[in-house]
């Protein structure tokens, strides 16, 4: 972009903030979460939980849904990550500490995007982050589930590595219920017969 | 499922049906493609390019198009991958000759999901796959969009490690001209700029 290193960035066209936006997007596929994919001794990365996370949400959509906002929302939910790191759900003092920073980040990123899509998509965050919509709600749900089939299908959970009791599973894992009731029951049959140690 | 081995697969719960097809799912992550992520040394897999195309395609969305259908069918449009492998898309005779393997992979990928839905993803990535339909044609365009982006800033390309051709990168990927003509301008100016071969 030689001869255009002058110009301002608000200059930039649409066209080229969309793909900065996609390039920078490129980090989230570096960003490491505490779970591996079934079968691999590799950490999983936000980026491809990002697309199992939205397929998971589609695959169980509810009649009366926007399913397109919710398909949305997932797509754009850990991007913040790339700024703040990805904080393990279980972690309630490391979650509560790194609100600010991925409110931040939220700022940064979307505003990379021209208007209005930029304002939408921070809207669109912000509802799910507030589960202020059952759109937001069935998200969030979701976005517990696949760690949940990993984990008990997993040789060594990463309940199991980071010492996390069959408790503290069923209660951040409960809110699945709302999302899916059949789901929730098939999973907490599970995680009552997993190798978990009680508290 | 100790108890439950005996149990025939036909008569697994909706619930159950979904959930192995996540855990299947969990293939695509280790299916490696061509490229780098930015910045990246290890290649990418198509689960995680399935999420940034999808991203792709929702910020670069045109009016008119059905938005949902678009994003569905590119969650879906890589999972045939986890039987047939990536095949490079400037190899010809590879792609005609998996064609096969991968319409094979996608009646038993989709088999494994309830009805109706496992017909109408089947569907959707027949669509796709053909380029039946506006969605489709779009989705197959911006399915080219992130590895030209990742190529034109890696600091070794796919194309320079496989020995493509200028004239190929602009065949193969001119399509993107229909999706979006700017974008495509935008792309084809940096294209005929990049240190590739010429025929």
């Amino acid at each position: 972009m030689g001869d255009e290193s002058n110009v301002k960035k608000s200059s930039r066209s649409d066209v080229e903030a969309r793909i900065d936006f996609l390039l920078e997007m490129e980090k989230l596929k570096n960003v490491l979460r505490k779970t591996r994919p079934h079968g691999l001794s590799r950490l999983e990365n936000s980026a491809e939980h990002s697309w199992q996370t939205t397929l998971a949400a589609l695959l169980f959509m509810p009649e009366g849904l926007d399913a397109l906002k919710v398909l949305k929302m997932l797509l754009i939910h850990d991007i913040v990550e790339i700024d703040a790191g990805d904080v393990f759900v279980y972690d309630d003092k490391g979650r509560a500490d790194v609100a600010e920073v991925e409110h931040a980040a939220a700022v940064r990123l979307f505003a990379m995007l021209p208007e209005p899509q930029s304002a939408q998509l921070m809207a669109l965050w912000e509802e799910f982050e507030g589960r202020r919509t059952p759109e937001a709600r069935y998200a969030k749900a979701m976005d517990r589930v696949c760690p949940v089939i990993q984990n008990l299908n997993a040789s060594v959970s990463s309940w199991a590595e980071h010492d996390i009791s069959r408790q503290q599973v069923l209660e951040k894992n409960r809110e699945i219920e709302n999302a899916n009731p059949e789901l929730w029951a098939h999973l907490k049959n599970e995680i009552d017969r997993a190798p978990l140690r009680e508290e």
